[in-house]
């Protein structure tokens, strides 16, 4: 059966990620992601209300144009998990693809949303969910699709693994190798090792680079988490405000910050549009259990009356978890720097940022911008209180260990970026050009023919 | 009662600490330490055999020549924790004093072993011991010596502080506050408000501003615990070599490891000579209730033994803890890294820096050849496993508000590492010139006159 | 006679320069400038029509409210040079004084500029032109202010020099080195030395410490001017668009450009309100012979019609030397990038920053933004064609060893930025809090009582 | 007729560059290197007396094993200038191939005194002069080797050019592009370009990637000249010892040197066994007309004895340009900065860094060592008076319109240094994986079969 890789987006950037597998006559899909900041670069750009092609354009959505060069039919669609970078392209490109979109429930429902917001295409791709560890048929001819559960900063993360009678494939975008997560099930390596042995082995593993130049171990969301109890509890005592932002997608982030919250005896409350949302959709599909009183606002209406009513019944007594951990100028945390909310900061109030500011010049002036703002308002900053959700170097020693792959495609970075994932794999005895395919948007890769 | 305050050592510099307080006739020095950086600059130096004068010439320990300008009677040397930086000096200018070497019990330990080793001079100084929360009776005017309970990266650290008629001096150096600081009591706040409300109230503080231009707090000793757990707990399955390095006087974390190693199924042994040293003085004074047939060896004889037999039994079944991490030449774990021992390092072998590289140009060339060296050989690097031991900014805000100082003396750091320091004080209503003294070595503060 | 010095604005930060010096009954004030950081950091304020409290309050303009406690009469207002650091707050603050503003020419050009477009006070004081080598009677009681000719990064820059009975009170602020300084005549070094040694000498010298942490020497603007020929002939046969940016204040930059402009076949345009208002009034008053057809438009229309002219007529044919070497947001080289003007860049075309990023997140940031957006365009990016404005530690000791003052005063940086002056001054002989005078905004230096 | 090429060494490191072109049967083999870092990383080195295969292990030398594959003859060894990282493995590697050395008169005069040192090997391959401009042919099937005069920072550099009947190869290492490079001609851009347009155009072409992640143009050495002359004449009238040191095979710098100590009114004097070699060299090939009483000393003996006339005439009357610019342990400076010569440092004495430090930690703690025990001595340092000697983005442009290659080969750095440059050809057309081949050490290239 022929085998075939189209490394259609995030193999020279990390964002819009895009990858099409062809085993025989059937194509899947994985990941149709958004890169944010080309978008962002521009002033006043509604991706909503844009045409894919300009968008390609932008090099904000993954160029699909080569799907026209791989012969055989798309079965599915399959999104990771919910960030952006792997899921914001679906609703400008689905519709050309006569496929379900199949991912886990969490992912299902995010990428619902935004075909609910999508204002220039109708996206009526069926939209199935599947459980990591369950498995599906695709096509007709041997192969099926198997979602193995992985660990990352979003919940319902998964590898989704295509068996081939040539061998698997396995797509590895995004993970964190975590044994002690804090939400839901640790990174299935049992299951990676049995694959990595049984009938034909991997044939292909395709990596999340993210990380590769980077040694050692990414530590567990459970490093984090202690880092943040030390943090709170640090200030337990302090009779003023208190305010933290993270991810907003990051529920098990944000999961902490609510029970710290408690334990240290404030209220919490999340604030701003996408804490909402992502908070919102993990408590609706069960994935957390939130104190039943748990306040989250995210229309500025709601969030300003929120803010008033803590100013009334006392900034001691609440911790709010507000958006804008970059100094992103739209974003929550950013108004109140500006002193454009209700919520007034007074000297020695603190401000806990348990995020990383994303190292790119326009993010560090930003997050420079608002924590001079807030310093003139007298907060005081708590910084980097966070973990990656990505692997380091000893995670991938460990992949390639489990799985043992036939031949490895290095993606979710550029050729700097992914230049150490090479010449790690070159110290397990691959070669560059031989096994291991550095590749680049718009190429394909025959494995088999 | 006239109070003035010689600032001796450690003002332009991180090193050699010193400080005499003067409370009418009665002196009490704070420390007396090596700067050691001065010393390993130049080739083949022996501190135990050159005179006091050659070391002060080469910037190497405190020049004391001005307590001939404190007119009144040293009655003790009060160190305040075992670090070099602290007491590396007492064994070369404490015989020039009619006064005891006064501390806690582990520092007076590692104070007379100093003082055995030296060949220069003869230094019978008696040596007293006093524990964390007791206090003693200075001079006859009034003067007693408090010692309040700290925490930092060494065990029995202690804040002295000698309370006079005219309020208390509270001389703190080298501290984190840390609540939960796996060996030992946290550090004793309770105590830091009581002296600042209790009395004349506290007339001067002088503050180690080692993190001063760090924003945020010190993470407890703690969170670097439960990141060295996630560590090595990741490599449980591991069948080949691993080897951890830290601080050989960072006992809470020598004590993390040795129970690590014992959770993953491996003996922890010790080795080094100042492994030895640190450890062995630790367990017997029973700060530390070590496993029974935890091995401990110094000398390069015993060691190499060591590595035989470990090579004979199985590098799987042994967590050698050496001395090493910032790279040192002449360290245990660069001579493993050189090929110099019996303990051979295999393709996959780990490394575990339980520590981070002093960032000076040195060490950092020293680190980075360590680690090429211990690549070339297949170890992988596991590194920055760490917490300060010092206070961030946070933690000075938190000592300001508990303790109310009239005055403020920064030490601990040259101009550019203070500055944040006296910023933070102004932000609180000090103001450089007139209650923070920002002053050099060799200079005198007249505090009441 | 007593001589006191007012430190009052600019001893902390960057900016808002501001130095009153009382000899007897006779005041000068040395610079009034405006820190522009503290006024960018919050959107849509226009400092035209602001209060000078408020001003005060945001730390954008020297508080001068410690000037109520010098007895004396203010009998001048000398700003240095014509940046907005030294010159920015006269408009909104030289009316509270019965004094005229003195300067040399070019500097009181923009003085008077600046004082026209004020629209909050009406500032009334005489504006009084001297020379450098120029020299004026201050009060009745002995005291002389004298001009010497300096070299920095705008033409007619001088360092006052207050005669006064007790000795020369030297002010230092800003300067470079420079013997072959493309415009003007280089700094009169030998004036300094004589200043050192006549009289009573030097009893006081205020130094600008910019660039205090930085060995070695700052180079000559000849230096920089060679690296520009360097690059711009090397794309002499280029027969597409180039564009340079640079200060627009920096006049000998801007000559350069305008006579390599010539030699590589290319008419040079000034493009951009502030580069029209330095150039040409460095123009008006003779420092400059540019070619008689050499254009300089402010204003948007006129600047878009040119850019249409340049389209029509060929861009191989024109060097644009346009404002926005930081990306700032509004300026012409950022619309440029932007597409907002008629000026179409093609793939290959150059752009040359003659200038460095300011090193602060928000100008890496804006400048990042910008290049991007021009690289979309295919535009290829010349940098850091540069030498800075300031002394580096060389042109520290030369002074030292020039003026041989009794008194040293840091200025023009915080304590960090000026550590590294404090520590050279003291490797000469000096002492930090005895002859050394390390000050802060608002306080008062007594040196003759 | 087959093409290929074999990318021996110096495809995934800087240093040990080897490239082998196959035409039909004939080879020619283009540098043979060394690594030197290699080396350096163990103690007590001593690569005189090594074998090649060891060499081969440690990463030091090519290696060559793949020539095997390659079916066809060696016709020449073309090292293309005289630094170590092309020439220094000549010795250990040659005279396994029965074909003569070509190079031009400089760069054989360095391969000859390395193989009259090299203790392991009999090398008897004949040394052949060739000057740039000129060609030969090569085998009996219409080949000809071509020399295009190139700069580097290096005297008598060439590029090479295989001429064969399927297009030329161009290889490319190592320039910068410079049109007034203070000694010799400049970059013959001209002879590129007609090779870019005559007969089948230009095959492929091999590239210097050392700056390929650096935009912008790299200045010319007459804009580091004019950077020497400012530092050396401010320091003109210094009546006390001024040392320069840069490095020994960069003659033009030297001459720099050597001319502006004479303007200054100081005897310019070359010390150390490097020093004298290139110079030595240059001189006796009359590449430069140094003063006839210029004195060259590598031997610790005459250099300490040239130290000692120094001191006794008065060191205010030479300049010594030195070893050591790096901080290398053993060189002169080092030595000097240690007292282990008899020129004594005073207080005040200068320092010129005519040298960048190489940013490797080794390197940097080196020369950050050396500066520290400088400056005990009272020493000042200049440094960076500085240019690369590679291209940087614009020159590669430069080089891709004057060739217009059908192919490229990225050399003489690893993946990520390299990866600026697949960037760079991407956006001028071409496509890794198609026509640009990022290759590693030992690959095989077919270009034409």
């Amino acid at each position: 059966m022929e085998i075939e890789i189209a490394t259609i987006g995030g193999y020279e950037e990390v964002g819009r990620q895009m990858t099409a597998v062809r085993a025989g006559n059937d194509v899947v899909i994985f990941d149709m992601g958004l890169n944010l900041s080309q978008v962002l670069i521009h002033d006043n750009v509604e991706t909503e209300r844009m045409h894919s092609l300009d968008l390609i354009d932008m090099g904000a959505i993954p160029d699909d144009r080569i799907m026209s060069d791989l012969e055989g039919d798309v079965q599915a669609i399959v999104p990771t998990h919910g960030h952006l970078d792997h899921i914001g392209a679906i609703s400008k490109l689905a519709h050309r693809y006569d496929a379900p979109v199949v991912a886990t429930p969490f992912t299902i429902e995010l990428v619902k949303q935004q075909i609910e917001s999508e204002q220039k295409f109708g996206v009526e791709n069926d939209l199935v969910k599947m459980d990591p560890g369950e498995s599906m048929t695709i096509g007709d001819h041997g192969c099926e699709l198997e979602f193995v559960n992985v660990t990352h900063s979003i919940i319902d993360a998964i590898n989704p693994v295509l068996h081939t009678p040539e061998g698997a494939i396995v797509y590895g975008l995004d993970k964190r190798m975590d044994h002690t997560p804090v939400i839901g099930d640790p990174i299935d390596m049992k299951r990676f090792r049995e694959i990595g042995r049984e009938g034909e082995g991997v044939l292909c593993y395709i990596e999340d680079c993210t990380n590769a130049n980077k040694k050692g171990r990414t530590p567990s969301e459970n490093v984090a988490r202690e880092h943040l109890r030390d943090v709170l509890y640090s200030i337990e005592d302090y009779d003023g405000g208190i305010v933290a932002t993270t991810f907003s997608s990051h529920i098990a982030r944000v999961k902490s910050l609510v029970e710290f919250a408690d334990d240290i005896g404030r209220q919490p409350v999340l604030l701003g549009r996408s804490m909402e949302k992502y908070s919102g959709t993990a408590e609706r599909l069960d994935f957390i259990d939130f104190p039943s009183d748990l306040g989250m606002f995210g229309h500025r209406k709601s969030v300003d009356r929120t803010f008033k009513r803590i100013m009334n019944e006392g900034k001691e007594n609440f911790l709010p978890v507000v958006t804008g951990h970059q100094g992103e100028p739209r974003a929550m945390l950013t108004r109140m720097a500006r002193g454009e909310t209700p919520y007034e900061l007074d000297d020695g109030d603190k401000v806990v940022f348990s995020a990383r500011v994303i190292p790119e010049p326009t993010n560090e002036g930003q997050r420079y911008q608002a924590e001079k703002l807030l310093g003139m308002q007298g907060a005081r900053i708590y910084d980097d209180i966070h973990v990656s959700g990505h692997l380091n170097q000893e995670g991938h020693y460990a992949m390639l260990d489990a799985l043992q792959p036939q031949h490895i495609v290095p993606a979710h970075q550029d050729l700097k970026g992914l230049s150490g994932y090479v010449k790690l794999c070159e110290g397990e005895g691959y070669h560059m050009g031989r096994d291991v395919h550095v590749s680049r948007n718009g190429n394909l890769i025959q494995l088999v023919d």
